[in-house]
Formats: structure tokens, C-alpha cells, sequence
């Protein structure tokens, strides 16, 4: 029999669970210090919830739900024909697993918004799951950690978000890169190029600079039609350099006929300005091929990279106007962020920045020596757990040697054995694991030694 | 437009979500407290894995997930007529949610058995799924706390696990009996019966003597050709009574000629002296007519009911022999309970024992009087945040009232104002909800009153 779980899912393991709450709590509490509450939603989500939020490509990337019962029923037979996958998938199907943690957010606020208590902070630590093709990194079901707050314009919720991205790296250890970027200067580019309804295009190819070189973007932007003259007003945007107050100025002039462009501007001005002003020790820069998410960012878009390692974006984020619009609610602003747990995960284990000893272990095991002893040491078990120190002891009266190999394997700190001479004198032999030193000692003195 | 989630599943608000995560960090730390380790399984199992571990209708109970791309592919057609539901699904679905954490565990167990260090002890707090008629009480996900160690036969672990059920009761508050069989004096019934192979019809029609009493029991007996002969033998164990000793004692003679029997008898025996020595406070009674999971227990069987609250068992499990046998380990017994984190959640609405005052929420509202005023406060937030405690400022500088309510309906004890004259004085008013007094302080001695 071949024993397995489906491609790109994961077990976890004791240790790895360990190291993976290390990362939720961190992120959990940096959250909960800026005032963000937990909610949770269910993995399933009705697909008309979910089908159209993710564009084409993502409709297919979700994990679809079968109908119990006879789901054939009322199906048309030509809908079974083989090629009507699609229309046969809404006819069997009315369930999906939730594919991020944005989407289920926006259902979420639209059907409670009566009780909401807005501006709404809310945090959302869950897996999501898509039904990407397996590769390294990239998981079937992975976790999410978002922040949103929903119902206020301010620029300061932007500014806290990048004191959150801040705190929750330093506190981690890791050194990153926040990239900023506005969806409205992005507007005013392809405003100025007389190309507003191409803006997709735009920042597609400008995303490829980094990786492909000036030529091949424009040489890709010629392929999509767009003029000489046209590309020749995006070069300069292309090849900007200097600090951010630099670029910033340069792109003043750029867009300078763009109303939109300069509110964009305008707005990085004042994020950026903020971040000053809150010590932000984290690099934060103008990075203008930023275009992630473009689907509903519309204004700030945030990205962090790890310096000194290749893993792509570990969090990512942005100002979105209009997302609760899809369920009917309009006019409701909202910004947020999404830590990516996984990547995270891979970052600290490369750079070993894992808290050394944190795996969650036992304390001490108590030796089993049999019948008589063990109820003398289940007593003491008991009064060492009042203390709230996590203890146990072997289940069975094996070889010693077993249980001390089961203590050293487990990583326990403490071994304790009792046998005859100790029970008659009311002591404990107490043994250190990690200098193999041993003392007697009475039950109240054993304790003192546990903490 | 209609906004909903699938029938049956909940979303969990910021007030929910705090009541939960008490009841799991209670369970968790005991968990802890006894050297039991957290591991997480995939939400989604192949269904080879889950088909024909819960019987026939527990696998029509299974959420199964449809195939991506091209699912019809090589699907004969005449498994499309409609009526052969049941090998279709099998071609078009290879994997579907877990229905418990008890199969996922023994998958585990078996997938890592070279890694793993027996005895293994593990928990594992995570939701489940059941395609069941929702009802009161009764949801299509909800979670399951499991505690198990596998790899030892010793009935300490049973006593253990008693141990846990008390400590984790105790400290929600919850007055609970706990109702303890066997399956092997089961077994020895059904054998002094001459009915060995008809023990499931025995201990269905036993199972119900609180409900339908002696006569109605005796009826479905005969409905199921157990003789009269046979169930004069079985009536004196329906109308047992007296305490657990007087029980065991009559027990032990009605089935002196059981050797499984008698064996049954000594376990429960030795557990309930455990139990006396390790002053377990919660009523621990024999309930012969115990029974639940019949499928799998081997030995002790253990469920938990709350006093003078009707809801079902709120806590279960006992002792399996053979459950990684399903994935070909054979040999390896375990013990484990489960409890029923949403009918504990209930028994604590309904006695009013939620801690008070215990939802997370943000210590401190600033009061945002405009932009000059915003950095002087965004300081003093970066100094209350250093020293862990969660402060939040309201995004724009609206009217105080509405500010002052936001912090009201949010349960926020502290508001912060600080406007031109405070900044002069470098000073803030703290305003406490509470008693609505205020005081006029410097950040140093702000910070001692936030505590």
C-alpha cells in the first residue's frame, strides 16, 4: 500500500511546527500591538463567491468542491459530453476551497457590516489553497497572514503598515527591502503616453526591466503597438535613478500634466515622509515597475524582499478602494498586507536565524522503574505540572538505557529517577541531560532545579 | 446580490475568535503540560486514504474534491449515465477534506514511522469536515483537539489521559463525569451469550437502556434472534447498579468463565486505582453501556459529559490496538481523546463561565486632532508599543466624539488626547473610559498608568 498526501501538501512535523508558530506569533502579536483583531472565515467558500475575483487563470486555480448526493442530477447529457468542462464544473460544483484570505475578507465585511465596528483592523492568520502545479516554494496549501484595516483613506494606515512590516522583520532578524509604488503614478504614466486603457501592457513590460534590459521592454512595448513617440516619454521613467527625493522630483516633471500622476505622487510623498518621521529602519524605496496585485490596488502598492537572498516578495500590499464593490458595498476603502509564512520560513532556516533551542519540549521525564515507584513519582508528575512545568514519564517499566535514549532523542533537559533508596528516603535522583551531572534532592529543591 | 457561506460552516468575529482561542490555549497547554507535541496534517487526503475508514456512511459524509483541467478525460461513458454515481466519483475526484484527525493521524504515523520517536505522543488542533445535514449544534466544519500516544500498551497512558481530561475541565470550570467501559468486557458479554459475532447488535440495543429502559431493550433483542435464554444471561448487566467496585465485583462473576472478560475487568480495575491515587476530582463512573467507536476501540473506552447541562459528550476516546494496521503497520496500540472544541464553547455560553473582560482587544486609543498633532503622537505609539502594550491612533482627525465612541464600542479602557497645549507642555491627557476621569502626564508616567 502506498502511503502518501496529495502533491504540494505538507505534513508538519513537531519542530517544524515549532519554527512555523514562531513566525505566527511574531507576526500575531506585531498585529495585535497596532490594534488588529482575529476573525476567522471557513475553508469553503460558495463559488459564486469566489469565480471571477481572481481572473481567468485563477477561476481554473481553484480547488472546486463536488456536490454530495447524486450530483448528476438534473445535469443536461449535453453538458457531458466531455467539452463543456466549465459549464458542467457550476452544474456539480457549487463549493470551493478559498484561494487567499482578500476576497473571503471583502464577503466577510459585506455580509457583517452592520456589526462592524469601522474603521474595521482586522487580522487573518488561515491556509489557502490553489491548484497551482507543484515546484519548489510553491505549495498547494499554504499559509496567509494579513492585516487589513477597511473604511478609512487616511495615509497614516499605509504609513502603519510599513511600521508593522518594520517591527515584524526586525523582530525576526531579517534585513529587507520595502518596495513602494502608487497605482495612480502608474495612471498618469499611461496618461501622458496617451495609452490609459493599456496601463496592463504598460506595467507588464516595465516589470521585466530589472530582468531583461531596457531593449527587450521596448522592444516588447513595439510589439503591442505602442509608438516610437509613445515609448519614447516612458524612457526616462525607464532609466530613473537617485534617491527617492530625486526620482520623485523627476517624476514631478514627467507628469506634470497628469492630475492623477500627481496625486499619486503626492501620496508616496507623504508616506514616504511619514516613514521619516517614525524611523522606519528599514530601507523603504520608490521602485516604479511595482505592479503587483494591479487587479484592485489603487493607490499605494507595497512589496518586501529579503536582502542577501533570492526568494522573491515575503510580503506584499497595498491601498485598494473599491474591494468590498464585487459583494455590492461601495465607496469603502481599505489597505492591508499579507505576510507570506512559507517564504518567510525558508528565509530563516537559509540565514539560520531560527531561536536556537525552541523547539517545545518536555522538561523533565521521570524514569519507570515499576508499579510501586510509579505512583510515588506520579504524585511528584503532579505537583511539578501545577507549576506549570511540562513533565512526563516513560509509560512503561523498560531498560533504562530505552528511556534515557528516548530522553536524549526527545531533546528533554531533565531526567528524574526514583527507585527503592530514593522512595525510602523521600528524595529524587535528578539527572542533567546536557552535562550528565546528578544530584538527590527532595521534591521541593527538585522543583527549584525545573525551572 | 446575496451574500452568504456555504450552509453548515461560520465565520468567527473578533468577540468569537477570542472565546475560542481560550478554549484551544486551555486544552493546548495541558497538552503541553503532559509532553504531548503539536503536528499539523493537510486538510486535504487522498481518498484512498479516507474512503472505507468511517464506514458506508461516513465516505458519502466525505467533502471530495473535484479533479482540475479536464476531469471527464477517460472516463468511460457509461459511468455518465447517472446512476452509477459512486464509481464516477472516483474518477473524477482523487482527493478529498479530512472527516477527522484520527485516520490522518495513523497516515502519519505510518508516512514517518523512520522519523518518529516512540512513544509517540501528539496533538493536533485543527478543523474538520462533514458533508452532514447542518442542525443545531452540528456544523460541516468544525474543530477537533486530539491528544494520542501510540507505541505503548501501558494503561498509565489511559490514566494519563484521564489526567488531562481533569486538568483541562477543571480549569474551564466545567463540572464533567466521566463514563469509562471496555471493550473487552463488551466482548466477554457477547461471548458468555454465545453470541461473540453479534456484539455490535448487543451493544446497540444496551446503548440504549437509559433511553428506552429494560422492556424496549429486551424487544429489540428478540427482534434480532437473541434467544430469551441469552438475554436473561445479559439482564442482570442492564440493570447493574451500585458503585464502580460493586459493579466490577458483580461483573467479574457473571463473566468468570470470559477470559477476555476478566480481562476487561482487571484494565478498567487497575485505571480506576490510577485514577483514586492521582485524586482525579471529576466523577469517573463504569458505564457498561458505553460503546462509542466501536469500530476501532480494543480497550478502554472513556467519554465525558457535563453536569446539569444537556448537551452529548463533550470529550471521547479510549484505546485502539491496531489503527496504523489500516495503512499496513501492524503491532502498534495507541490511546488518545478528542474534544469537541464548539460543544465546549457552548457548555460555556450557557453557564456564563467565559473569563470576563477577556477580549483582545487595543489598550489605548489616541485621539487624532490633525497632522501637527499626529507625529507627536505617533512617537508616544512607538514608545507604548515598545514596551508590548497595543495602541492605536484613529486614522483621521475627525470630530472627538465620534473618535471617543469608536474607542467606546471597541471596549478600548484608555484614550489619549493631546492637542496644542499639551504638545507645549510635552505632556498628554489620559482619559480612562471607565470611571471617565482624566489626568494631564508625561510620556513616562503615561506609560505606568497604560499597564
Amino acid at each position: 500500500m502506498s502511503i502518501s498526501i496529495p502533491k504540494g501538501t505538507r505534513d508538519f512535523s513537531p519542530e517544524e511546527m515549532t519554527k512555523r508558530n514562531y513566525i505566527f506569533d511574531t507576526v500575531k502579536d506585531v498585529f495585535k500591538l497596532y490594534g488588529y483583531q482575529p476573525i476567522e472565515t471557513p475553508a469553503m467558500e460558495n463559488l459564486s463567491t469566489l469565480m471571477g475575483k481572481y481572473g481567468e487563470e485563477g477561476d481554473k486555480l481553484l480547488f472546486k468542491i463536488l456536490n454530495s448526493g447524486n450530483f448528476l442530477q438534473n445535469v443536461p447529457a449535453e453538458l457531458l459530453s466531455g467539452d463543456k468542462i466549465l459549464p458542467l464544473t457550476n452544474r456539480i460544483s457549487e463549493k470551493g476551497l478559498r484561494y487567499d484570505l482578500t476576497v473571503p475578507f471583502a464577503r466577510y465585511v459585506v455580509q457583517h457590516r452592520n456589526d462592524i465596528i469601522f474603521p474595521f483592523k482586522r487580522y487573518q492568520i488561515q491556509p489557502v489553497w490553489r491548484a497551482d502545479r507543484p515546484q519548489k516554494g510553491r505549495y498547494r496549501e499554504f499559509f496567509q497572514c494579513d492585516a487589513d484595516i477597511i473604511g478609512s483613506t487616511s495615509l497614516l494606515n499605509e504609513a502603519e503598515l510599513l511600521q508593522i512590516i518594520d517591527r515584524v522583520f526586525e523582530k525576526l532578524g531579517i534585513d529587507v527591502t520595502v518596495k513602494l509604488n502608487n497605482r495612480k503614478i502608474l495612471g498618469g504614466i499611461a496618461e501622458i503616453m496617451g495609452q490609459s486603457d493599456r496601463l496592463t501592457d504598460i506595467t507588464v513590460a516595465i516589470d521585466k526591466i530589472e530582468k531583461t534590459g531596457l531593449d527587450a521592454v521596448k522592444e516588447e512595448l513595439r510589439s503591442k503597438n505602442i509608438t516610437g513617440e509613445q515609448i519614447k516619454i516612458l524612457e526616462p521613467i525607464l532609466s530613473l535613478s537617485g534617491t527617492n527625493e530625486e526620482k520623485l522630483n523627476r517624476m514631478e516633471e514627467v507628469l506634470s500634466c497628469s492630475e492623477t500622476g500627481l496625486h499619486g505622487i503626492a501620496e508616496i510623498r507623504k508616506i514616504f515622509n511619514y516613514a521619516e518621521q517614525l524611523n522606519i529602519s528599514a530601507t523603504v524605496e520608490l521602485d516604479l515597475s511595482l505592479a503587483r496585485g494591479l487587479n484592485y490596488y489603487t493607490g499605494a502598492i507595497i512589496e518586501v524582499k529579503a536582502r542577501d537572498v533570492d526568494m522573491g516578495s515575503i510580503c506584499g500590499g497595498g491601498r485598494y478602494d473599491n474591494l468590498t464593490g464585487i459583494f455590492g458595498l461601495k465607496n469603502v476603502s481599505g489597505a492591508g498586507i499579507s505576510f507570506g509564512a512559507d517564504r518567510i520560513y525558508d528565509v530563516l532556516s537559509a540565514k539560520n536565524l531560527f531561536p536556537q533551542n525552541s523547539l517545545e519540549t518536555t522538561r523533565v521525564l521521570f524514569v519507570n522503574m515499576g508499579e510501586k515507584e510509579e505512583i510515588y513519582c506520579l504524585q511528584a508528575l503532579q505537583a511539578i505540572r501545577n507549576e506549570g512545568i511540562s513533565a512526563e514519564i516513560y509509560p512503561e517499566a523498560v531498560k533504562l538505557k530505552k528511556q534515557l535514549e528516548y530522553a536524549d532523542r526527545r531533546n528533554i533537559p531533565f531526567v528524574v529517577i526514583a527507585g527503592e533508596e530514593e522512595m525510602a528516603s523521600g528524595k529524587f535522583l535528578l539527572k542533567k541531560m546536557y552535562d550528565k551531572s546528578q544530584k538527590e534532592l527532595p521534591l521541593r529543591q527538585l522543583l527549584d532545579e525545573l525551572y
